[in-house]
């Protein structure tokens, strides 16, 4: 299973706020609608072996986890309202320290990155990591932060996780995800033929 | 410059289109902003290098192409709504043969796919091309299709075009654009240093 978890750091933790102000007052949540995107979509098809997970952070019940797996998912289109809306319909319901579906194949519990941390071997997608292209094995599962940067107290829980990075040029969450599951489909190819 | 050319088989060549329906009567107008957002973001700044071009197919005036030109354009930002709202301003002004521009950036012309050949020396992004990575020398001009097929008068008129692809597999074509601006960046990479 590939996995993204991506911080969404000022990102609303009720489910009140309107799709059509993802970037403002819904705390930049269209970066993360993005980000479910670029994990979940093939042309006309899911990737199936994706997990995207979103760490929310912002007002009023931080933190919460919303989880969108390409297996189960049902009624995501691509768009970022799509995804917003789903967003909308896990924050409505009541959230535990365990995973309850929202709506099919997505998912939301209390917690946030320290769980995750402990849950998964995850490495970081920054610019300053060893290229993808190079690394002899890749990790399974990745972490990404919105338009912000990490902040201390994160940056103390990764600070020894493995650095990987997808390029030159400081990209968008979403973006990067792109190009990492391209990487991978890449080293899958040959063992698919 | 690097240049990008989407083509909306069904997307409205009115502005009269609901910023919160772009994937259902605005014609998948939705992938068309993804392929601003791909063509044109880094992290916190602009490719000024890239100009991207949609071809716009549907009713009630096709053909007309809007152009997004990263060095020039404002009031852009990464969500889809941004990118609509713009499109939808370059509908709403008078059309002529030769671009005029609705806002900073952004300018719409009449005319469609087979004038944007007669211009540029365009490669097809097709999964049956030659590996991007393995290319010698990429091109400067991408075409790329939206959720749909080239139609057969398309197809007509890009039978001779180099055909590149991105990996093996099948992807939106804002994916595909995020993947070759990456290989550019790394071909770019030694010389910037």
């Amino acid at each position: 299973m590939k996995r993204f978890i991506v911080i969404g750091h000022k990102a609303l933790t009720s489910g009140d706020f309107s799709l059509n102000d993802m970037p403002g007052s819904a705390g930049r949540m269209d970066v993360l609608c993005r980000c479910v995107n670029s994990s979940l979509f093939l042309s006309h098809d899911l990737r199936r072996d994706v997990e995207c997970y979103l760490v929310l952070l912002g007002e009023p019940n931080p933190p919460k986890t919303i989880l969108f797996s390409g297996e189960r998912v049902r009624y995501l289109n691509p768009d970022e309202r799509s995804a917003g809306s789903l967003i909308k319909k896990a924050l409505g319901i009541t959230c535990s320290d365990e995973f309850t579906e929202s709506t099919k194949g997505v998912y939301i519990r209390r917690g946030g990155l320290e769980r995750l941390l402990s849950e998964f071997q995850v490495a970081l997608l920054d610019e300053h990591g060893v290229d993808i292209r190079t690394t002899d094995e890749l990790p399974e599962a990745y972490l990404l932060s919105d338009h912000m940067n990490f902040s201390e107290g994160e940056e103390d829980l990764i600070r020894d996780v493995q650095k990987v990075s997808v390029g030159p040029k400081i990209l968008h969450a979403d973006h990067t995800i792109t190009i990492m599951l391209n990487e991978m489909d890449r080293r899958e190819k040959p063992s698919e033929l």
